[in-house]
């Protein structure tokens, strides 16, 4: 893993993604004494970064691996991701979805093109769904964020976000099951400089805070946050990356998530997710360490169902 | 007026506004079966393409007049319009607003630095209120939309979509006062070669409906549309203009409107005020004739109080 895989996967991909705008709010800047710089992944076509590293991982494939199909588990932004690059690329995609997920997730994996298995929803269940589904029809699994091609389509928001505002100080990414985060924090050491890259993470489901600093992967204790993409937990690839790469972590509780995400409705006009406002909500407790510098925030996603707003 | 107005008038402005970008929502596409671009004016400084025209008339002020200060009526998005503009510029603004209008918008002019000056709310109380602080303190009067130094300014935001993305056939556009869509026309019509300008108008508040196809100018009957900033009326100088450059004006019903404007928070994955939601309804409802055709839509605005969403 060196610049040139990312550059390499960022060619690769292009042609099948958004170029996604970087907002700038006047506003935003005046209140956290800060300039920044959001890079607004929530314009992807699916809603969210994820598929960078879907589409990437499916460029991957051996022409058999391609006929075989491909399988996932996920009841988040990866399982539309990887159902639209699949239905771009002409692969089946398979996705486990945990029974329990909300029709309106279900809905638009459908509309991608996605094929859903239901499973009851534990990790034991969703991977046993998973390996059966691999066993009976060839399909190769697909991490939504252990996997290192997927890791490396994360990064390139990073670099299309430096490309367009090169010698940023500071980027904050939202952690949850760390690709985005390996990715970013790879790409800006590759292209960024003296680049740090901060992760915003839910007191609630802080497994990547704890793994960090004690530097070993421990698992989550709780879920119960708003973030219902931060739930998954960092794997044997995006770990020793992101203790190579990342350079902090910092938790945040529910109430800082819920106002950060107001922050980005009511002053950048954008619907992030509550997972993007994360991220959001780490630069503003920390704004006092940052007063003047130039910060790139990754918007990860707009995928929100209108009728479960927290305000 | 002619071409060198509007380019005079752009490159006047441009240091004082934001070269807002334009989407693209393949998804967006394929429920219309048009292939869709988005100026998305709500990511202005204070959420709308109004401060174009407010930072404009101000330009043109002499040094006599600027020192005199500038009083406007408004409740809407130009009252902040123009507290942003002078604060901008050094030059007082003072807004008169109706006592009943929301505590929402009054704190946004205050941000601003805009001074409030309260009457009662209706037309002949806010007129005389804003003649009587000419008279007391000199300062120039700036209608928020029959004023033609704020019409070329609105103009721009058409000008910069036709540079990104030349050759559109047609452009949606809300209207209100008129101000947004004369200068949207004059503009198509200058720098657009065949595009046509649409405007959309609530069924509730279609003055500019009749006043365009009866030919005289025509007031509103009722004003009961949650696309609050439509329920003004076209004047003197909007009037010929949309007469001379625009192709038609297609009236929404309520709910048209409310089910766009949940279309572009969910697909767009922005903030848009329902007077934007307004022109995409009334693409929505003639997209028949539209099939295949490349079509440009102008978002007005992103000022919306979270508490009052009517979804």
């Amino acid at each position: 893993m060196d610049a040139s895989s990312l550059t390499d996967c960022h060619n690769l991909i292009k042609p099948y993604i958004l170029r996604t705008p970087v907002l700038h709010s006047p506003a935003l800047d005046s209140l956290t004494g800060t300039e920044l710089y959001f890079k607004c992944e929530n314009f992807q076509e699916m809603g969210a970064y994820k598929i960078r590293g879907a589409v990437h991982a499916l460029l991957q494939l051996t022409e058999e691996e391609r006929a075989g199909g491909v399988v996932t588990h996920s009841s988040g932004n990866f399982a539309q991701a990887l159902a639209l690059a699949g239905s771009k690329l002409g692969i089946k995609a398979t996705i486990v979805m945990p029974a329990t997920a909300s029709e309106f997730k279900k809905r638009a994996v459908r509309e991608y093109g996605g094929a859903i298995v239901e499973c009851p929803p534990t990790n034991e269940a969703r991977e046993a769904a998973a390996t059966a589904i691999q066993k009976e029809t060839g399909a190769t699994f697909i991490h939504p964020s252990n996997d290192m091609r997927v890791i490396l389509g994360q990064g390139t928001a990073c670099m299309e976000l430096l490309e367009e505002q090169p010698g940023l100080d500071a980027i904050f990414v939202p952690v949850g099951g760390g690709g985005l985060l390996a990715g970013t924090a790879m790409a800006a050491h590759y292209f960024g400089g003296d680049c740090r890259v901060i992760a915003g993470e839910p007191y609630e489901a802080d497994d990547a805070y704890r793994s960090f600093y004690s530097g070993t992967l421990q698992g989550n204790t709780t879920t119960n946050t708003i973030a219902d993409g931060l739930k998954t937990m960092l794997g044997d690839n995006s770990f020793p990356l992101i203790r190579k790469y990342a350079h902090a972590i910092v938790r945040v509780t529910e109430p800082e998530i819920i106002k950060a995400m107001r922050l980005l409705w009511e002053r950048l006009k954008i619907t992030a997710e509550p997972s993007s406002a994360v991220a959001m909500a780490a630069l503003i407790s920390k704004k006092d360490e940052f007063q003047g510098q130039r910060i790139g925030l990754i918007i990860s996603g707009g995928n929100v169902d209108l009728d479960l707003l927290p305000f």
